[in-house]
């Protein structure tokens, strides 16, 4: 399975930012591919006061854009995250589509960012973004895969839900910033893809030495030992790597994990709402 | 606080071994300091053969060689952990005693190594060992602490009950080897650190060229930022380190993850057994 990881930073208007993409789409890197993986918030810069203006509902303008490219390209598109409205309220939505245009999962944030670090990076999406309350596996030709978004990384419990609904791949388009990024980027992806024996692909923007918001950028896919095997710099970049799905089997028999659960002595439950599955 | 590292080797005899640790005592790395933590079977070669031999009762010559220290030192001693027989079941169990010597925490390994790495370690730790089945948490001077050995550091599950029961410092006596500790050692430890915002001490035997098991060493202490204070390489060494508690207030306040979990739409939650604390 070829993954094609697209580091692409936001240009100045919505249009500009869709254009780029879709020159994107005629370079090498997108022949013979099996899934293109866009950033968080490919479309609209990271800021609180920038989410309602570049916000659409469910088929709009840039949804209807990816699952154009999706079809035309016969690619399943991990469509980054786009600020979605929806009832006056606006979330962080992520849609995928497979290869003939079709949204097989769209998934909100469920765990808003809202830090504060000394001397570093602070920021607050509840100010302006509403929480999801699903979390999400989908099927693929290449088996099922969840997904979430940058700061649901941080929740162990997220990856553990998504591995038990029967993902052997988690993606998750993340922005994290040069505080964060540093300390913990690398690691959290290493973590889940150890803990679970899932491969992880991030999808970050480049970073924009303009922006308010300074993203890491540092793509990157790893696999179910926790090798890194793709990582990118901060620039804007196009890469393709290649994986082999029947590692996380490989890994799950040398290394049962899963298998050595003490489910008799704790238990991790969904509570209010069932993992949405599009086989369901 | 000071915490005292202690990478040993382990000799050629039980006697052998305890006087080692005796005479390691009169360095002045435990001169001051205010918990000393030893090795994951720290008296016994790791293997099963070894197992049924080395295994003492609660209240053993290791057992009263450990209080015994503790008590001289006037030092918390998380006692690395021994074969332990009871009721004719041998555990890996480890015992914590407070300054006065009293046993202030006794903890089985729940998650038993049972793992066979092509080309790499195999072990079965359940061809001779039986799993205990009570997670614990216990009071200190400097607040909760929570242990767990080895194995069992590789399930989040085990490490976010403890810190849910009030753990600001998890203990975990543990001997990774020359396949998974280049893997995955330092990664899992900064990894539950993170995730929990609490503290970890690692504590390993020394590497013996002519052990049939290649421990990987590299005993670790890491703050709950995921900083590494300190690591050791494989050989014999002691060390100390002193750590500020404070910093699990000030991680907790500035990226507040524990708060952040979505309660709402899942639940860990402590099955058969509650866990044990010594204050209940």
């Amino acid at each position: 399975m070829k993954i094609t990881s697209v580091q692409s930073g936001v240009r100045e208007s919505r249009e500009k930012s869709l254009a780029y993409i879709q020159t994107l789409f005629a370079g090498d890197e997108f022949h013979d591919t099996d899934l293109v993986a866009l950033p968080e918030m490919f479309q609209c810069p990271y800021e609180n006061a920038q989410f309602p203006s570049y916000a659409e509902p469910e088929g709009g303008e840039t949804w209807r854009f990816c699952s154009g490219l999706a079809r035309q390209n016969g690619v399943y598109l991990s469509a980054g995250t786009i600020p979605e409205v929806a009832d006056g309220r606006i979330y962080n939505t992520a849609y995928v589509f497979d290869r003939a245009g079709r949204q097989i999962a769209k998934y909100r944030k469920t765990h808003l960012f809202d830090i504060n670090i000394r001397d570093g990076q602070h920021f607050r999406e509840s100010d302006t973004l509403t929480a999801g309350d699903e979390m999400v596996v989908f099927d693929t030709e290449f088996g099922k895969m969840g997904i979430c978004i940058c700061y649901d990384l941080r929740f162990p419990e997220l990856s553990r839900l998504m591995t038990d609904a029967g993902a052997r791949l988690i993606l998750c388009p993340a922005a994290f910033n040069t505080t964060t990024g540093p300390m913990h980027w690398e690691l959290l992806f290493r973590q889940r893809a150890v803990d679970n024996q899932v491969f992880l692909v991030g999808t970050s923007p480049a970073r924009d030495e303009h922006a308010s918001y300074q993203a890491w950028g540092h793509s990157i896919i790893v696999d179910p030992w926790g090798r890194v095997l793709t990582e990118m710099d901060e620039t804007e970049q196009v890469k393709v790597t290649e994986i082999d799905l029947s590692v996380v089997d490989e890994v799950r028999e040398q290394l049962p994990l899963l298998k050595h659960r003490r489910s008799d002595l704790y238990e991790l439950r969904v509570r209010k709402k069932q993992i949405f599955q599009n086989n369901d």
